[in-house]
């Protein structure tokens, strides 16, 4: 059974509330319990209030069992709580014991239920579930699980597990790392098109863990939420469009996305890598730059997000076209903006899965905004990152502007094809 | 001209998507560039996509000019930016400068609009708005302006307009309060559907004026993101629902939330008092009491949050019921329960307009989360706040579970009466 599609979820955005092939045209989509209110509330116009619309979208609900986790070519939701966790257990049957939890919990919450078949009744029982999101719906939720490479480091004999070549990143130039918010042994992405639902999800998952893992760093993120008319690719908080070049294409995430054989793990057959880069912006000195100085680093026109060679978004940009009486270097986008150094074509076709989002922590201790981009990127090599950062580490123009603060990279495992199975089950056989 | 009232948002929520009386039916609710396709997509409900749906909720505009500000008695939207700032200015002239600026600049804002009429084309001109919610409509944005105490403390000569007691809040128990939030001598409470257009608000208005305030604290919150079908009253992180008695009776708005000719100050008529109090919740703590003794705490059950007299949400509590065979002071709803020190049938008739947000720091330096309530009140004078806060410091159960850590009051003037107008104008004339 494959999740959601990239395909099924561009149909299904279209189709999903549209009345005809509400369940036809959903692909992995499965309705939630207000799913048939969706479908009466199509075909009665009259009665189709606002209530009834977010209805609707809080029963949005996607498998939790199937060929790849999901969270990763879902169609990104609205908000994120990305944590990472330290295993603080000392032994693997202690692991072991979250990692099964986990599993079970995470099918319960994406469907919407609290944690805990039964919650008590009785005057003296401790909540299982906190309660926040009781009634709110599934909101879209998924929970996209990943294990550091320390996970492997043999406090848990896991050393043979390890896949090939999986290792923290390397020291990249112009980073600022904040150990707070590096690494990690575990790390749960949480996305839903409600916050409240994100957060109680990993919350839950935390408490019910407590004693065995402890939350290393968290970044709440946000800037997914529009999707309107003129909105099909969100703006970083620079104010450019980013993603207009994220793969959709099947064929893409079957090359560029998916892990196959040559991890040399089968547990990772159908997973893929997750990269997390915490990235702070200088903003103030950003917002100080001219308009065609910020279009030149890009190599994109800030209102469209047209490549400069180009007049609309989704133009190809022309990394060969020349300034009018221009030499052959002298390119209309430059070599060194950042779709030039970032795009396939220019890196032997490689690509990655964008699924980052805007994040804000308010004031830093001198006054300034503390905001920037949680960039969570999906490839089927954390090489494919590596050499790409390389690149942009060295010639960026965009390094001015930005700092990468924190890092992690995540082996997340294939997705589970049925309840009673686990993540890591095969580390314990 | 009266702004959006709790009775027409309350018809508007019904009827605003209903194919009938879109315009006549949204009270105060004026459609955007989007609201022709959401009645068209209302009438044909083949064609309404989810794209277009998100479209009609970021077309949502609520009107600038009016007898009071909008944020107030507005149906609360998705996500708050709360910040509070210091003024730097160093004359009066320097401060009405801000005001004037700020006031046409949340005029374009709300209506969708970036800041600053035109947006330089010049590849050399320096970005007026900084670009990140381009086309992303007005998202139901509202932005009230306070002026905190301190700001008539003389340095700008405001001394004779400080509206009649208006002061600091008084020390109260249990409070434990961090100075880098509080206090401010402006504040600017930014309401959206859409987080990234509530951020940009401020953002590009603390921008506008940095040579002249200075941004002191910011709260990030969300927890009104959701009203489904089963969800008409959000939950508070200790998963309670919040806010089942407030204010929604425009016969209460008169008596209990604007300010009359009482304050006399002229520009305070058709005004409000905002306190925000940033309350930190011992979230571990309290999900390890038995729900038995947290529903005797709030006085009200969990899940439903029925009053412990009743069944429904909404049944009225009954103050007075004793449990069976219990003396006349055993009564089933705890008189140092939450319900029953806050009912207005308990405090003289005393009622305040609740409009808080759920908010989440991540952890704080010990690991724990650093999350919460971001209280915000509105009430015709800061004594109602102060009087039930008393008597919440002196008996509230809670208290062993929450910490007043942020604190704020600030006197909100009259809405503005229509373009050219500005907040403050008296004070300068």
């Amino acid at each position: 059974m494959t999740q959601s599609t990239p395909a099924a979820d561009k149909l299904s955005r279209r189709t999903f509330f549209s009345g005809s092939a509400v369940v036809a045209g959903a692909g992995g989509l499965v309705l939630g319990a207000a799913g048939g209110a969706a479908v009466a509330a199509a075909t009665a116009p009259e009665s189709v209030s606002e209530a009834d619309r977010l209805a609707e979208r809080a029963s949005l609900k996607y498998p939790f069992y199937g060929e790849h986790q999901a969270g990763i070519d879902t169609r990104p939701q609205d908000h994120l709580v990305f944590t990472a966790f330290d295993v603080t257990a000392l032994t693997a049957v202690e692991l072991q014991l979250v990692l099964a939890k986990w599993s079970a919990a995470m099918s319960e919450l994406t469907s919407g239920s609290p944690v805990g078949k039964v919650q008590p009744e009785r005057e003296q029982g401790i909540p299982v579930d906190t309660g926040e999101a009781t009634d709110m719906g599934p909101q879209g939720l998924t929970l996209t699980l990943g294990f550091g490479p320390s996970l492997f480091d043999g406090r848990f004999g896991l050393e043979k597990f390890k896949p090939a070549d999986f290792a923290d990143l390397p020291a990249m130039a112009g980073e600022s790392l904040d150990p707070d918010f590096t690494g990690g042994d575990l790390c749960l992405q949480a996305c839903a098109n409600d916050p409240q639902v994100a957060y109680h999800a990993v919350r839950n998952l935390a408490r019910m863990a407590r004693t065995s893992v402890r939350t290393k760093w968290t970044v709440l993120g946000f800037g997914r939420a529009s999707a309107g008319a003129h909105q099909a690719t969100p703006r970083n908080l620079m104010g450019f469009k980013d993603g207009t070049r994220n793969i959709q294409d099947p064929a893409d995430f079957s090359d560029q996305v998916w892990v196959g054989e040559e991890a040399g793990q089968p547990w990772m057959v159908g997973g893929s890598y997750l990269v997390a880069r915490k990235i702070h912006m200088l903003i103030e000195t950003w917002d100080e730059d001219p308009i065609g100085d910020q279009q030149t680093i890009f190599g994109r026109s800030k209102k469209e997000g047209a490549p400069l060679t180009g007049t609309k978004e989704h133009d190809v940009p022309d990394f060969h076209a020349t300034v009018a009486g221009g030499t052959a270097d002298q390119t209309v986008i430059a070599t060194n903006s950042h779709v030039a150094l970032t795009a396939h074509e220019n890196n032997n076709g490689t690509k990655i899965l964008r699924r980052g989002y805007n994040f804000t922590d308010g004031l830093d201790s001198v006054g300034r905004l503390d905001a920037g981009l949680m960039f969570l990127s999906f490839q089927r090599s954390p090489e494919q990152f590596i050499a790409l950062q390389r690149k942009l580490g060295k010639s960026d123009r965009l390094n001015e502007y930005i700092r990468h603060v924190g890092s992690g990279v995540f082996a997340v495992p294939a997705g589970l094809p049925a309840a009673g199975s686990y993540y890591g089950k095969e580390f314990f056989a």
